[in-house]
């Protein structure tokens, strides 16, 4: 496949204590690089597609070393260099009870000060066949909504796959309009959408019955955003922060696709879950287009993965997600 | 709250191999402080309580560092400064079926140079409404029991309510004499207690039958200690060295409370956990003199947090612990 | 005991990223040197035995490292100083659903290049009274497997008991021969084995059903190996990366006993359990000749404590794996 | 001595590249916490005498963190507990040619929030005699110029001695003024100020030729100035990354006394040796206020000191900067 | 520039124990990649030139790991998969009159398997003006010495500028031929040439007088190798492994020009600082062609600086490189 | 050579702030094992001679721990296992002008615990030809004065040369006696003794003039202790905590040869320096009995070396030494 995922967002600066330690009393911190969308176009590139990540840094060591780390799993960049800071989170993982905490100081960052008008997307768009972005972006600021509108026109007109995660965190949205006014003018784009019930109504302005179940739920997505081809949901059971059950559902003509259920009984890192699912889930819309069971397997399974692996992204290959699919789990070494 | 807590006891130095490896090849030692006391009264300067530490340093760069680190919590101290060591624990720890295992390294230590006389009690006690002791410091040395009854006798005398943690280690008892034999005399001035059924006959001199229910055991501790008011003790059941269920019962005005029990299902470090519900009990009782079942909650979901915290001390805030109580665990990770 | 073991086999650089870090993103390894049958051999010396250990290293740093290791087990070792390179291996641990991966880097060892007549076992098995090795040592080149044979007629001559560890790792069987080929030839002489039905035809050339019951497969191993007095085999079940459940079963005499079953729900490291059971066996064997149940539980008791242990080598002392045995789960710290 | 010291300044927090690394490709960054005022104040906690730190912070993990780490030096704390991030900076240890390197991040911090009527100086003054601040935070904003106007004005009515560190970084003054714009109507309340000739146009608004020897800069400052009792630099020999030569001069009744001179030959933390340097004046104006040559001694040797000790804050003791003042280099071990 | 710069050369897995310690008692490796070849082209494109690396990997996690970090720097790859071992090296630092000590892993790598034909030079040759080799590549084996003769062809039928390093390690010639029976042939096609009076007879086969000058020397060097147009070479002197003084000469155009004398005080990384000046030397020929003096200057900076960084690499910018030419040493933090 | 060495002394634990950090804020420190005489011990078993270390040790982890790193510098011990714990010291590294801090925590130790007749010398002795203690055991109790009595008794009556380092160390005389009125006592049955001048009326109860040369400090002390043969001194110039100039004389049949004199600029860990040169002249002594320059020579460049291992233990081999001796600075890397 030669043809380009485009994927926006901002890279953030994660400073985590090492070992399940607390940031109160912590005198060091590990440094990882990620973003909602960053994960998900990394897990693909290390899956042999072709990315090109476009984000915003400032022209500093730490711009320089997250567009390194972005580099080092073989994607492509185009950053807009501007600003004074990255955007940052201190991530303290949990542990049995004790749940992980993000403290966010990502204002005033340099993807922050984006505007309409900066990135050029018709280049970057020329050689892609698909878009992606999440929800996290339009939260951030007026301007990021309109840079993600602006980015969805022109993808739309060029004709490429739109795919979105809802990824809604209530305390991000706080420029003063709600996500439910903004994201139904850029959802109404999308072809491929992550969400769950609970989302219908913060997100797409959908009422929903409670324990309304996913057909009717996703049924009801498509008739106001006809564009949806393809919906999924992550599932997540008897979760504290050192085990979880997870799963997934995948709604694609009609139909709803349930995947295997997975206990992860051993978290490394709960981090970026959903955008190894999201990136399993591209993966396999372009390389069984017609395999919706096969698609969600592979999405869950990479997910179950990532929960595995410390930092933001999934480092797993075809070869591991695939053998994890077709059954095998880490009770035998591999030689 | 104005009135200070006064906490008395030794804080040692631990030394701990890191990520689980064994004391036998390790490079490295991880140092904390703490001690069954200083535990207590650091979690409840945490909570925001006025707590003054009571105890004896060397003065050399071990005992500096032990007072900044107990500084560091926010409580007072009033140090004993003498003596040429501090006393220092090597603690392994354990995972599985391999036990975390204590190597004592104490004797000789400037705390155990305590004597009656040294401290001026009736200072101390000027601005205080609750005294609070564990069952370690007597079992160290005549003297030190000796200076326990002198405090006790003085705190009583000026209306401080008192609590004392049991704590009975046999392998501590070693000058002569039995706990049974000197723990009563001190006992008998407590109005808070922390001890199970095990310890009756071993620490207050009463015989219980086996599998005899808490409310026969405790009615009969408070027929011969009368002015015991609460007494509490926590539980664990199928435990191993990373998992435990943990749960606690509170007795007080003739009635039994039971907490919830919780899974601990990925334990971070064993140590203090007995101190955290020792603190939490402090704290509910002192704000919710009313309501012992949320008192008895409250210390239990204190408890758990602990044993996901890596050090002596347990770091949760008030928020955190309410959070737990209140039904939440860690499977969400909060933003 | 004065009369020496001697095992032979060959050492391994072991590097792993630290805190389940993944290998491809990995900037630090940790060092442990160990190897099938080097494991076995350092476990019975710090339970108190004598050991020899034979072997053969590079004249360089890593190879003096490999021997220092070797010698703070307590083993004496017999070394051939010759090539350039030590035998290394990457080991990235596994967790939950993702599998521990051992990526070999041993060719072209010096242990690799032993040939016939290097070693001077008669000298080497005077004091001795017990020789093992395992089928990891024959699969690496056609040398070694004379080696091996080598060895083995002159313990047997010598009156040595011997036993050995199948191993059946087919990866390394790269050198023209299959399996059994090879060790039916070596086989002939043990007294020990440690075997499970799969290996029966791979290493033993005999047919077996599947589900073939352990009394009816051993009956076949002894009639073909009439030397064969115990044959053990251990069980793993519900396993993934994290934990396991592991049993073991020895046939004596015609007798099949049967361990306990341990859950190890929290796996530190799981390398070398294999050779940890192997040791305890030996222990066991020595120790008490006549009480299998004994000796197969203190084995399993052996491997489930290694699981707890980072490295190759079971750190456990006798009376660690004892106090298992006896009934002591992690539940309770020892002090 | 029982009156407080009260030093008013931000606490940053400070994230390092460990091992002389570079934050291009850092994987961890050690913590610390500092400033220019409340390193002043840490060390003179250290020392012994009563210091109490107004600062400002948020109510997050990271604010907690930084307040329990400036208790661990014995200070006590007046924060103004607001906004939602820490000031925050990267430095890179230098070495050799390649120079130590500061990225801030503090703009929009907690402490850059405060203004006018903010803090009640009137109640932190009142068992104070001495009021220290430095050139750092009129520089962050016109707020924070005027909470130090506000400052100065009550201290000064209320008879502290008021000491200044003119701390001169161009890059900080952003908000439109120059620094000798701002400085003078605060330089004029003060009695004890360290700067160089350097400072005098940029801050002091005081034209100095080249090379003008400190007794002629020194006396034109105190003409302007006539609060100015005591004047100081630090200066600075043949200095890369890893080694300086350090020596420093006091102004005091019209006579010049100069310091000796130390070689650092292997600086361990670049940071805070002139925080060091004006704790160590403040230490011995009060201690010896009459040996204007003993105190000059003693604030260089303070640091010294400061040089071979990692993080913001001078750790030595009276003992440490005394033993070194008196002629004692570390060429030989202390038993 | 648009036209790319290719760089041909293995790239090692390094393994360095941490903080000085020995390998013979190191529990902790560092992990670098590097190689003479990817340091120059690594070092070029954190300048900002458009880079190629060539090489061969494993298709493994250390070929993954290595492939990925040459990426972080912003290089392209054409990269033969094939092999399975990837060439290592230890190193361990030295210190004061310790030496660093390399020790090879090397032999069997996947680079030592290439061969003639298995690089489309003409392909990766198409947008580059400028091919860089070194000497360490045909000392591998006759099939690479081969492939160097192979590029050397082709590059210079298409008219690339060519570089190369000699870096005569005697102890890597180890296939039957001496070092000045092959890189005569080699030489032959090169513009840039680095090495010193001692590679003369040892690589060039050109006897030189003891002492004897370059200008004389390299007068005979373009005698023999006509293509050469600019010779360099650097000097160490007073070294010992901590602390060295540098500085280096160019020859063009019949005139010898000698940059400045470096002392670098505190070596944290000997490793690379020729193909730091290489780099350096590259980038000052293509940037201002007509300026000797200046590239000659910018080449020893750019080693002097990467003495002060950790890898094989020299992460310096064009600006810190510069900063430091013009005279800027580190004893002044940047801020 | 087959005759052992027996040394004779404390092995302790040593606690270590890393990476120059202060005892007084560090949160981890590193493990060494180490004491004068088994320093001398494992130096010498590195460069291949047979050694038996003699010591006591607890029963417990730290004791198992201690033994074990013995045993792998290659020596045999025999262990006098007892008492609770194992002497301990906390060593913080100095830097420039701050000095190395040793704090000991050694009193009670299981070594302090022994006592005449505990130590069967005669068996010891039996297949030896050289014993080495040091001024540091009789220093530590009357009943480790009189064990070294005892050993030295029988030594010298079965013909064992005899060394002694006088490692006079103020702060250990605790007991009640000076070092005066011991060690002549001791020194009488010595063959070999290291110490300067300081130590005359010290130790030796021999008054010396000020600045007195050591051709006439030594022959007074021959005159007293007739059997010295030959008398050593190390040599420390121009010294802070990082840099120092080393040198040593050696005495031996009334002529006094002086080495060279080493600068070692970048100190790595300066304990044990001594015990390094006490090894290297035991060395010298019985390879080049007839060499004293070449011995004196040897032991020093052991000593210089030792400067630049963590540690307390010289890992220097024969031909690291062997190459400083030679002239080989640590400027070339070794490959």
């Amino acid at each position: 496949m030669s043809k380009e995922i485009i994927v926006f967002g901002e890279v953030l600066l994660r400073l985590s204590p090492p070992n399940h330690s607390k940031t109160f009393k912590s005198k060091l911190f590990e440094v990882h690089y990620g973003g909602a969308e960053a994960n998900v176009g990394a897990s693909l590139s290390l899956m042999g597609l072709d990315v090109n990540l476009v984000s915003s840094f400032p022209e500093n060591d730490l711009g320089a070393s997250a567009k390194s780390e972005m580099l080092s799993y073989g994607m492509k960049t185009t950053i807009v260099e501007q600003g004074e800071r990255i955007g940052t989170y201190y991530y303290e993982h949990g542990a049995s009870d004790r749940p992980g905490k993000v403290l966010y100081d990502r204002n005033h960052s340099s993807f922050s000060l984006l505007k309409k008008g900066m990135i050029d997307w018709k280049t970057i768009f020329k050689n892609a066949n698909w878009f992606h972005f999440s929800g996290i972006t339009p939260a951030l600021s007026q301007d990021l909504a309109e840079v993600c509108e602006e980015a969805l026109i022109i993808a739309s007109e060029m004709g490429l796959t739109i795919s979105a995660d809802l990824n809604y965190r209530p305390s991000l949205w706080k420029y003063g309009k709600k996500a439910n006014e903004v994201m139904p003018s850029l959802i109404k784009y999308c072809n491929i959408l992550l969400g769950g019930a609970d989302d219908s109504e913060n997100c797409l302005n959908i009422k929903t019955a409670p324990e309304e179940p996913f057909e009717s739920v996703y049924t009801k997505w498509q008739e106001h955003y006809p564009n949806l081809k393809t919906i999924v949901s992550t599932l997540r059971f008897k979760a504290n922060a050192s085990s979880n059950s997870i799963a997934a559902v995948l709604w694609s003509k009609n139909k709803l696709y349930r995947s295997n259920q997975f206990n992860v009984t051993h978290i490394i890192d709960r981090i970026g879950a959903g955008d190894a699912f999201m990136a399993g889930l591209i993966y396999g819309l372009t390389t069984w287009p017609d395999e919706p069971q096969k698609t969600v397997e592979y999405a869950i399974a990479a997910s179950c993965l990532k929960h595995s692996i410390a930092g933001d992204i999934n480092l797993s290959t075809i070869n591991d997600i695939s053998a994890l699919m077709d059954g095998a789990t880490g009770g035998r070494v591999i030689r």
